[in-house]
């Protein structure tokens, strides 16, 4: 596959033209949908493969309705209309399922342990990536997202992962976007402002 | 574009017949392409457009010498031999940039100048995020890529980054693969293993 681009239909889907939703058609995601976008999500590349990303798909209007008082008053009506949100935890002991994920080597859940910082940095950082490669494979998807962070963390893991070691991340809105809720386009940095080549 | 999703070989370019590469052909990587994979990037969603990431794309000789020392012993041969690494960093001050980012709120700036500990997990969340849109965004351009988070941090930001707010994340080779340079895939978790719906 190395030298083909993609077409600008599919540029302009994932990156492009697409845009952060706020209001959603009354369509539903089908579970088999979400199954089909974790699938793809997953092949993406994590740190020794760690993988520590750990998906809560809020769908049913119980699981709403637990989740909304913990979101930022302005992120709580567009949400509870969503089909589903999305939340973007990471297991802060990904490790140990490092024997079954990174066979190449063995002692690999030795390297995090024993060292909590490290393990908590790798588990956001590849948490977080693979909470991108959620973003672009929903849109690959032919779905819209609308992600958020303004959220409480804290009673997040609360309600959702008590007695787990996983923690909230951010959350994402998942479905049919209604473009009348599309807000303008912001400025972008320029490639001068954000990058160099060294 | 809502509902229609991505062709298989697109499915496939991006993330199910996608490896990380560890070997390259021996083919540049024009400054154009960085510049499209920059512009294709930049548009996909941070919290409040914060676009926190910070791209340094080490490309001649005298600057791959200057990053090879700094990371773990297994990357360095690999890392020589990319045409491109990128060295994905983030600013912590990136709320400088608000007011041109961000004008739905005009004092965006004051939420994270007061709080280093907000504006510092926002940097990394984001900057992380755009670090993966740019892995999904090269290979959607018909790149490959090898990211590695072995190597030493702070010696990257002293050696590319002194006197700056910004700090390295990961770096990511960027090129043409050469296939022999593949390992084997490793397992991935199963949709109940890492996810559920609720």
């Amino acid at each position: 596959m190395s030298g083909t681009p993609l077409t600008q239909d599919a540029f302009d889907q994932l990156f492009l033209q697409a845009h952060t939703h706020n209001a959603w058609q009354n369509k539903p995601v089908a579970d088999e949908l979400l199954h089909h976008l974790y699938g793809s999500l997953r092949m993406a590349p994590t740190s020794m493969n760690s993988n520590p990303a750990r998906i809560v798909f809020v769908k049913s209007r119980e699981a709403k309705e637990k989740l909304i008082p913990a979101l930022m008053e302005g992120n709580r009506a567009k949400t509870m209309a969503a089909p589903v949100t999305a939340i973007i935890g990471h297991d802060t002991r990904f490790y140990d399922m490092l024997p079954k994920l990174f066979p190449p080597i063995p002692n690999a859940r030795d390297m995090f342990a024993g060292n909590a910082a490290l393990a908590d940095i790798t588990a956001f950082r590849n948490g977080t990536l693979q909470g991108a490669y959620l973003i672009l494979a929903a849109r690959a998807l032919g779905l819209d997202c609308g992600p958020m962070s303004g959220f409480d963390n804290v009673a997040v893991d609360q309600l959702f992962f008590a007695g787990t070691s996983i923690k909230s991340n951010f959350i994402c809105s998942i479905g049919y976007g209604d473009p009348k809720g599309i807000y303008p386009r912001n400025p972008r940095l320029d490639f001068a402002e954000a990058c160099s080549i060294a």
